[in-house]
């Protein structure tokens, strides 16, 4: 097997995804950091890997591929005998899983990435975080959430019985939420709740974890 | 096989990108219209399609999928021997199609969904265009038509060599674009410009526009 590389920074939640993807299925890789303070993103040689100059690539031998949830998706498929069973091998169970992961990508994502750059990146980054714009994204986000405690009364996990890649995309922006005064959402609705805290205590996401922390 | 059913409005472009894969596909399907204006996307009977109140909608038999991208990509999987292939059988293929798809919805769409907005439906809505924000649109969407320039100068649709789902994806704010001020976007660009004139000129697009006017 050609040794599998993700190019990134270990804080980006795009990269934490794919990372999340490949411990979850027990595969080696090499992590190339790329420093985003000195514009490395935007070099010439990244932008060969990425021409939109954005964090993650990835590398498999030749086939070179960049937009996190392309790439987990390619994870999921290819290596489908690895670790945990990310996708569903029935169609209509798949396709209810790729609801729920045009679901993440569009109606939680929007909001959950703006929330995690308020309450999380602009402090890291010395910039002042703007109250109005949260109370609306956690307006916004509570919304999208009480679907999700609907939707988690009848399953286990968003996608399915099994956890899956719906679910494991949610994990990096929940992460720095869960760290925030936006935890309030997640803990108000109990089966949101039990989710989080299932899909939170994964091993694999303990890995994510350790190697941002590394 | 049972009869298949899209919920919604001949004018959403999210429901002519589910429209578009049907005729693709030459399946039969039965278009159940959506009053939105009266908010009948809002209705008991319509939440219980999608929690979310938004269209298209999509039943075949006693499975029910909502947002637009999962519902193409259920229509080609399942109906793979139907009509056109919009999808890849080799794995590694199929992965940069799915670079492409993501591309379409978090580079392209982003930005050409809000310009159509503010170039087609305010004015129909008898609302105000802003210059101001079509012009800080054009700009962004400009950059990534950059981008699809250089990947149409290496491979003849973005996805890969034949027409697929990140190229169908495309089409439903494409239409509304090339009949506004920001036509000259893509005129500007002769890759894109050869690809749109492609990819709009295929029977399965006219019928969707048919159908819009009928």
């Amino acid at each position: 097997m050609a040794v599998l590389k993700v190019h990134g920074s270990p804080i980006s939640t795009a990269v934490m995804r794919v990372v999340a993807a490949l411990y979850e299925k027990g595969l080696e890789f090499e992590f190339v950091t790329i420093d985003m303070k000195a514009g490395q993103h935007k070099s010439e040689a990244f932008l060969a890997l990425n021409p939109f100059g954005q964090v993650p690539a990835f590398e498999d031998g030749d086939l070179k591929l960049f937009e996190s949830r392309a790439i987990t998706q390619y994870i999921a498929h290819e290596y489908a005998s690895n670790g945990t069973q990310l996708i569903c091998p029935d169609s209509k169970k798949m396709a209810i899983m790729s609801v729920w992961i045009e679901v993440e990508a569009h109606q939680y994502d929007p909001h959950a990435g703006k929330l995690g750059y308020e309450l999380f990146y602009k402090p890291m980054f010395g910039q002042t975080t703007d109250p109005a714009a949260v109370e609306d994204l956690e307006a916004k986000l509570g919304k999208v959430l009480d679907v999700y405690e609907a939707r988690l009364t009848q399953s286990k996990y968003l996608g399915g019985d099994c956890f899956g890649l719906a679910d494991l995309h949610h994990l990096p922006t929940l992460h720095y939420l869960l760290g925030s005064s936006a935890k309030k959402l997640f803990d108000s609705r109990p089966h949101v709740s039990a989710w989080v805290a299932d899909i939170t205590a994964r091993p694999a996401w303990a890995k994510v974890i350790a190697m941002q922390k590394s």
